[in-house]
């Protein structure tokens, strides 16, 4: 069985607590958090113990799986793990993917880490490897939603007079299809996804002021149509309160001058941080084979043999599933 | 640049000498084939010999590109050739794969063999590892088509009174829609896909005895709803003389009581040979690479870290598509 331990305890943290219930060579160690540890209700007994006390546990526990966000808690709490255990995380800033990889590697010395092993980054990642890679001659797509959007759901809770928003990013089907048809488009922004909001005001707050400094925010919706509900904090609560997410990658392209193909890879998804944390274990299996094998060092989801990530042995998967 | 030999020159090595030319760091070297060299107008003047000469060309050829059938040629070729190239093929026999892999590892103890490198055995084979692995609690599902099946068509061909055969596999929309819909069902043979073929048939032919042997052949269609249509040759050439295909890889599957996710990757391709031909100069790529680590032995699609198949370095792979 590989002994997995767990850094925070969120959204994910809950998902991969789940993933690791339903993998049958896995079993959950330790969950490690900043908060209390009595505050924390873990499933079926295991252990809660404060952040402070991982150094500790180091022989028992065989992966760490990191459940803290990009911003702030992994470029800090990656390099501190990854020195003492194998460990896998869901880094998702994709821009500051090479300089986060290489913090890790300077001390995974004697550990593997695999980082930003989530959806996107991550499957989403490997099908644009593979499509770019089996049609070069052609052009790769990726959509996301309809899912929400917990950054932009945040930047519309920050302006003054909302009480609670959240956010859905929607994929525009005119242009899923004309992908489809194999012609390799070229998108304006506005064109490849919409954005809707569901806000809730505080009780005297400017409407129009709201819904005029939603539209008109640089990056976050000033490029895309943009729609915006007012409605209130219960309905809200009752319809709004899941985490659906998902997308798509597509590339269309032509192996000679008649002759054009189309590779989609779609994901719809009840659950946001349940399915980001399944992925996560699955690589966590494959950091563990790897530290086994004495293949130390910072990975990503390009560099691990797919089978590592099955709970079936290589000769199964082969007889199986090739 | 990669120096790459195709042996066998039909559908598949057309195509493959099509992606050669679209991969900016790889040259075809020569064709080898078991006709008459003279017989055959490779492109750009690439020089073709007899089979027989191969052996003499081991060091101007990085990697062998095997294009031979799975019935006969590959089971003799792929250990002749293993033994002194770096060999790709795209061997669909599912049920032989452990032997046949088992019999290139034997030999290939300098060189890397990668073998059934397309898209099912391959792309497909990758897809069932990657959601099983992220969804253990599901139901995985492969549909194929709507493409043409060529054994099917040549089972067709073999009855008496036929002249010449074309036979569609195509998916049923409702079983595909019934996966989507994340219930995980069960479907028995006839559920999943339809056939549907048109037949030309010689002049005196009896009809119905065509119709009802190939609806009541075992194996092949009696499992099926079979649709067959009488038309003349002129039309078969006109309508039915492409090799489309594709399919799907579907896997639903749940993360605790109450969310499920669906997973789904599908293929529509213009020319089977020539996408199938894409995937193998892909991983051609891979087994240069590979042998030039001197990770030697025969390997599947499973054992090949994705970023191995790109034309761009690792370090680019992880800034631009991860």
């Amino acid at each position: 069985m590989i002994r997995v331990g767990i850094v925070g305890y969120g959204n994910v943290g809950k998902g991969a607590a789940l993933a690791v219930t339903y993998a049958p060579d896995m079993e959950l160690s330790a969950i490690f958090t900043r908060r209390d540890p009595a505050s924390i209700v873990a499933p079926g007994g295991v252990p809660v113990f404060s952040f402070d006390d991982a150094l500790s546990k180091t022989s028992d526990i065989d992966v760490m799986i990191l459940c803290g966000g990009s911003a702030t808690d992994l470029p800090e709490q990656g390099p501190y793990f990854a020195k003492h255990f194998n460990i896998v995380d869901s880094f998702d800033t994709h821009a500051k993917i090479p300089e986060y990889l290489a913090s890790i590697d300077a001390v995974a010395k004697n550990k593997t880490a695999v980082i930003a092993s989530g959806w996107d980054p991550g499957l989403f990642s490997l099908m644009r490897v593979f499509s770019e890679a089996v049609l070069p001659n052609g052009a790769t797509y990726t959509f996301w939603g309809k899912g929400v959007s917990q950054g932009h759901s945040d930047a519309i809770r920050r302006i003054e007079g909302v009480k609670n928003a959240v956010q859905y990013t929607i994929p525009v089907d005119a242009a899923i299809e004309a992908v489809r048809s194999g012609q390799s488009p070229a998108f304006e922004t506005r064109e490849k996804h919409i954005r809707e909001c569901f806000v809730v005001a505080e009780g005297t707050a400017d409407r129009d002021f709201i819904e005029k400094t939603i539209k008109e925010m640089p990056n976050y919706f000033s490029d895309y149509d943009t729609t915006v509900h007012f409605i209130d904090e219960s309905e809200l609560l009752k319809s709004h309160s899941k985490m659906p997410h998902g997308g798509l990658v597509m590339r269309s392209g032509s192996t000679d001058s008649i002759n054009s193909h189309v590779i989609e890879f779609s994901l719809t998804l009840e659950s946001n941080p349940e399915f980001t944390a399944s992925i996560i274990a699955a690589y966590a299996r494959a950091a563990y084979r790897l530290a086994e094998e004495g293949k130390f060092g910072a990975k990503t989801v390009f560099d691990i043999p797919p089978a590592y990530l099955a709970e079936k042995s290589r000769e199964e998967v082969i007889r199986d599933l090739l």
